[in-house]
């Protein structure tokens, strides 16, 4: 059995950076936009439109969708599908890192699921600025309500895909708070729980 | 500053367990049933009253309890001013581990604080079965049940106690499924988290 780490993460808490990280130390394919192009290239649909489809779209449970109904499928259903298949796919053939997607909720009984968050709002902020260009006027206030915008929309995507909740830790093997961690101690503490999770 | 591991945890995840054989790896000291005696020593009522208290006080938040207004203090309150002190004291004194208490509320700017969970109830219910003698008479559904009000009554507990969530990854630095995890790989998880959490 292949060795897969899904990651979920917070917006701002450093998850993606961290799953960059691990799949360096741990010399093993990372799927994050790969994955989206490779939905793309099987629905037809372009990267950008499978990119938006989790903030723009209208979600229907997965439980819902089939390939027998296929003909009926909405856009979102399609990119389920497709998405859901592929993610299955890798997973048998290499182990590697999943960031999002729901691959946590797919790859349930198998995969490593972590969770990345940071209970402190400030370093989520001062994260995120080092980001926003020197001549943009972006006021402390705007920039914790996107945060905050944008965690809104994962869990809601997750739900509605799912049918979990997001920010539940009962959906994940290991939840790491990076506000006092920090991005470089969570990449080696999780390689720590990877090889004890697979270790027999 | 010593360095202080608080445990949390589910009924029937294996909190305990992993938190004495932690103590055991990394040589230091383990408060639990030591700690309601002291608190016992030091507001003269019995270690069972206290170990009972938070199944059946009503506790009001710590906020509103404070020794100027000693006098109308009820037991809850004074029990909870005598855990909070004692708590900082050896949290000053030794490194060590300390369960449950609310020490992750008390100790949250300086403690490693953990949580510790199984998302599965069959390995919970499993796990409690060890206890039980073999001539008793347990139901599944009675004993998940009885898990699941041990578990709502440390939620209400610490809910009333410091105002924050029990099951909430926000008020923990590393929260751990020991369902496919187990109990060892738990220690051996944590230790490496230690040592990152307290690293220079």
């Amino acid at each position: 059995m292949k060795k897969i780490i899904t990651i979920n993460r917070q917006f701002g808490s450093g998850g993606r950076e961290i799953a960059k990280r691990l799949a360096d130390v741990l010399q093993i394919a990372y799927y994050d936009k790969a994955l989206i192009n490779q939905i793309a290239e099987k629905t037809s649909f372009s990267p950008e439109f499978i990119a938006e489809a989790s903030e723009t779209m209208n979600f229907q449970p997965l439980v819902f969708a089939n390939t027998f109904a296929s003909n009926l499928l909405s856009p979102a259903d399609t990119i389920q599908i497709a998405q859901t298949e592929f993610i299955k796919e890798i997973a048998e053939k290499e182990d590697c890192i999943i960031v999002g997607r729901c691959a946590n909720s797919i790859l349930e009984d198998t995969a490593f699921k972590v969770f990345i968050y940071a209970s402190d709002m400030d370093t989520r902020i001062e994260r995120c600025y080092v980001k926003v260009p020197a001549d943009q006027d972006m006021p402390r206030k705007k920039m914790e309500k996107q945060i905050l915008a944008v965690d809104k929309q994962r869990a809601k995507y997750h739900s509605f895909t799912t049918g979990q909740e997001w920010f539940d830790m009962n959906n994940y093997d290991l939840c790491i708070d990076t506000s006092k961690m920090g991005v470089k101690k969570a990449v080696e503490l999780i390689v720590c729980g990877y090889k004890l999770y697979f270790a027999e």
